[in-house]
């Protein structure tokens, strides 16, 4: 398989890692040499480039795809491309590069919105006579770049794949992230983006509340009793709503419909939880408690 | 130091366990047998007073406190008695032991609100001619129970102590949290309840909802498709959402005019992401989630 892998962040560089550690296994197969993977890569700096060629998380990188010295056989013999950029460039990156290369190429992305993607990325693709499939791979989160890239990053892990009319590059993106041991789940990008809304995107948010309310003590001998005592049960609860405020932002303006039903759907839970609270009842508040504890479980491992 | 633990659980258990692990330094520190730490513990359960006498998290355990062959030894000479029941049975169980010691005894307990415990429980004592002070170890929550007592669960962890008009009182007891590693902070029970209903009693409602509506999803697929792409941070965000209903409940009712205060200024965060949202003031919500990630340091160790 000839991979090419734009935007070598976490995402992008642990992919290379993980295709290009395969090949060892390939060989031993009985493969020959000149069918092993072989993975190209772009970014916007020359030190990702060439830091990602030193750990083999590619085999030749750019900042521009004409800078490969093999660029032409790269444009007529990729199988996929995968677009590993931030979402906000994912469709600027497709429309840039399709029109080079050979309509066998199937572009996917690894964005955390669907919807928003996966339309005007077919479309692009089908001006050239290319084929595109979203994915959302959803592996790591806590680091970024290059530097934090590493083998093994997938497994085991979800990995969500769009339908398309063309069901051999369906096939071959799903073969492509089970190769580093992804779970695949189909759905539509809506369906995606609804289930991410709820369990991912409105977290962050609800997350950041907690913190900005707890900011807003205005008693200040308090806010800071309440941030010396503080422990673990806060640390988790607060987790996501501390991580990186473009990375919110992105999952917001990308996924806009699908959070703000799931935040309306949350304002509701919260709102019943006070109900019961304010009204004293206390058997109701603990039943309430006693179904959460229960279906936690099935959002578990 | 004479002291008694009333309820053997994971607080009252590694209380225990860390006074009679001290006995070890003391003597080789040249104290005499007779000055070491004596500890007397209280459990419902028989099975539980033999296990922590068995793991030398007490000298001697009963169901009754008459049950203790040295009773009037105890009822003479305990410095301080530590009640370690759930919130509901704390003021019953001081009222119903205080009238047996004598009045140089203090007692504290380990409750997580303090409002609704520190005057009651004060006014009782001083019937005897007896101190209270109030205590809030903030340690361990995951595990219950005997089985789960260890040693130093308490080191570097904050304890809240509450003031006194009796002075040598509030010393004694903050040398007890001290003297098993807490750091100790004074203030007010309503302080105390402010504080906790922000950093702990509200996250749980807010966790706690998260998972309620999740629930909510209508469509089957896609709530089964949000269960299994639910990743870590969902798991962190959701986590004191699926802890024990009862001590949910309980914190809910003993601190319920402070939670409701702090839910209530939740619920305006919430509200004002909500907006920036709906709005789409992307460049505002970038803001707000940056001012989170820098807040949320004052929480963390």
């Amino acid at each position: 398989m000839n991979i090419g892998i734009v935007g070598l962040g976490l995402i992008g560089g642990s992919l290379g890692l993980d295709i290009l550690a395969a090949n060892k296994n390939l060989y031993e197969e009985g493969f020959f040499l000149d069918e092993l993977n072989y993975v190209w890569g772009l970014s916007r700096s020359m030190e990702t480039c060439r830091y990602a060629s030193e750990i083999s998380a590619v085999n030749i990188a750019a900042v521009d795809i004409n800078d490969l010295p093999n660029h032409n056989y790269i444009f007529e013999n990729t199988d996929i491309v995968v677009i590993c950029t931030p979402i906000a460039a994912i469709l600027p990156t497709i429309a840039a590069l399709a029109p080079k290369f050979s309509p066998n190429v199937i572009f996917t992305d690894v964005g955390s919105v669907k919807s928003a993607i996966v339309e005007p990325a077919s479309k692009i693709c089908e001006q050239s006579g290319q084929r595109f499939v979203g994915s959302h791979p959803m592996a790591g989160n806590a680091s970024q770049g290059i530097s934090a890239a590493k083998w093994n990053l997938f497994k085991n892990r979800p990995c969500v794949v769009t339908p398309s009319a063309d069901s051999e590059a369906v096939r071959e993106v799903r073969s492509l992230w089970q190769s580093v041991g992804m779970n695949i789940y189909e759905c539509s990008p809506e369906e995606h983006d609804r289930a991410v809304a709820m369990i991912s995107h409105a977290p962050v948010m609800i997350s950041a509340s907690l913190i900005a309310a707890c900011q807003q003590e205005g008693d200040a001998g308090v806010l800071k009793l309440a941030q010396n005592l503080a422990s673990s049960g806060f640390c988790d609860t607060s987790r996501v709503g501390g991580g990186n405020p473009e990375l919110g932002r992105l999952m917001a303006e990308y996924n806009q419909p699908a959070l703000l039903r799931s935040l309306q759907t949350y304002q509701h839970s919260l709102q019943e939880v006070i109900s019961l609270i304010e009204n004293k009842q206390w058997a109701e508040l603990e039943a309430f408690l006693a179904n959460t504890q229960r279906d936690r479980a099935f959002y578990m491992d």
